[in-house]
């Protein structure tokens, strides 16, 4: 049913990248458009951190999905020509297994013995909806933030499946800056004292939550951003001593508040490491050897020049990754104010690059 | 005595700049080289928002100063020819009256009773010492980073005081990325119980300030130093869940662990927040009324084009708004890859920058 939630259950053991494994997998998806009688035109839909897959709405869910404006009838992710199927993250909490899922071993939640979340783990989630649904190959795959990550963790272990490729504002490895800021994002939420080694009851760590996601809004849209949106703007009315006394204290405040409560503590922890340990030179020993099983005939990098989690010499450096003979390479660079959050926000220079690179 | 830290206290009250006034205020300062005899070779030199007074050994004091390779003989701020006054900021916790100083009205330290400080505070204070000293007028006067900020109020405050100007890294006013960057340091601290709204015995919230550090270290340094100098190199041995898996954050670990205890809580919320205060609009109603008053004759404005805390748009702001007929403004933007912090590191290319406007 497009637009639903829907599941899959996974048989068996499903193997972690790293070590461990996991009994009883289920990995939530939407889909929107229908699947052709051939199973040719399918487009395969990575997220990231913190999105479900709810990507955008349809009639058994009419709620706008994250990327509202970028799919739907004759938009750029066209319905009315691909079947889209986006996956919920293994690890995350909106319906796939992971951290705050039950053990069917214990009975009890799995908090920290879930294994080493990797973003190959993510991606073979995706792996297995796409058995289920019988889709072979993909006309292409998507992927913005940790999402590219996983497109491109996606390509690497299943080459023969992916005739193309569109990665966003993503990474062939976290860089130092990024894992800084990620790291100290998990630090917040480790050193409230609610979070408990991850054994929190129902609220969790609010107030560790509410400094990384006020962390996280740092690195993810730009100084030039706000200079021109907030500037030395005040609000109004007293406030407690040192609190918030300037327009931009007060927007990161209500995106804290608004963050508090909607995603599962021990999730943010593991799919945020499980960015910091994505490395494409794992597979091989360099990134060469890691992209070089790659089948994708097309490739398209999207970068934003003031994102600073996923700079553009990141997108840069994918692209010269990915050039071979007889592959057609194509690397934009957006100057989107926005930061990394772009891809989320300027649709009016995001929606024509993809939709472009589809028609 | 040249080198040894010397106080000089205040008569009266001491107005501060957004309300309120402080009794016996005493004002601790440095000094290296000799004053002559009519005072004509004196340098000002104000600091960043953690240092002393103590920017360079002297025979009264050999430990290195903050400044070492910068200031002495022979170097780029030549103490055989000029006479050198660094000040300790009004607000700070070395030797100056600030929030961890006793409130002589009460016999209790003031913590959050302190008045609002203002980088004009600051710039009074080193007013207060200029009069002791008997010198009417520098030959220049410095500041790197909120130093900057303050040399800058200084000669707004005391145009005829102010013969050459050397402003760092700083800026005419604190962008929203700088004031949220500190909001967070500030909050780190304020949500931290051990704060206790300011009323923290000695040990004081020890988590806190290691948060604020190290999320001040990331708007210090550059994404471009760490990714050459960490990359992703690993540390050895186990940790903790979620602990420190990569050199990055071994290094903000260290550095963090360094400053507890060697600043004083709120004293840091102090500074901190004088610094997003701070704009040179205030005086007149615009930038350019701000500093029309200005009667230094020489400018030098230095930039790194890595700083993300004061980047190179606001060093060209400030040297754009300083020239005016018959100055001299010169603007240096630096190449260096240490970002905001390159003043105290990269000496290689700071010295004769600085060395050749004071020769």
């Amino acid at each position: 049913m497009s637009g639903n939630r829907q599941l899959i259950n996974i048989d068996g053991k499903f193997e972690m990248h790293r070590g461990g494994e996991l009994d009883a997998v289920g990995i939530a998806y939407e889909t929107w458009g229908e699947l052709a009688d051939d199973r040719g035109n399918a487009i395969l839909l990575f997220t990231g951190l913190s999105p479900s897959a709810h990507a955008a709405s349809a009639k058994a869910d009419p709620r706008p999905g994250w990327w509202e404006d970028m799919i739907g009838p004759g938009r750029a992710i066209d319905t009315d020509r691909y079947f889209v199927v986006c996956i919920n993250s293994l690890g995350s909490c909106f319906g796939s297994t992971g951290p705050a899922s039950t053990n069917p071993a214990t009975g009890e939640r799995y908090r920290l013995q879930f294994p080493v979340l990797s973003i190959e783990d993510i991606a073979c989630g995706g792996g297995a909806v796409a058995d289920a649904l019988g889709i072979e190959r993909f006309n292409c795959v998507v992927g913005p933030s940790m999402g590219g990550m996983t497109a491109l963790a996606f390509a690497m272990l299943f080459p023969a499946r992916v005739e193309a490729l569109v990665l966003i504002s993503s990474a062939a490895r976290a860089a130092p800056f990024a894992i800084a800021m990620r790291s100290l994002q998990r630090e917040a939420i480790r050193i409230d004292p609610a979070w408990d080694n991850g054994n929190y009851s129902s609220s969790g760590p609010e107030q560790g939550m509410h400094m990384a996601r006020k962390l996280g809004m740092i690195s993810y849209r730009s100084a030039e951003e706000w200079r021109t949106r907030f500037g030395r703007e005040r609000v109004s009315g007293a406030t407690e001593p040192f609190g918030i006394e300037f327009e931009i204290e007060s927007y990161l405040e209500h995106h804290a508040r608004k963050f508090i409560g909607s995603f599962d503590a021990n999730c943010y922890l593991y799919l945020s490491r499980a960015m910091d340990l994505f490395d494409v030179a794992d597979h091989g020993g360099c990134l060469e050897e890691g992209v070089a099983c790659l089948q994708a005939s097309r490739v398209l990098v999207i970068g934003v020049t003031t994102d600073i989690l996923f700079p553009v010499w990141q997108q840069r450096e994918l692209a010269e990754l990915l050039k071979t003979p007889g592959r057609d390479v194509q690397l934009v660079e957006l100057p989107s104010v926005q930061g990394h959050d772009s891809f989320l926000v300027d649709m009016d220079r995001f929606r024509p690059v993809i939709g472009r690179f589809l028609a």
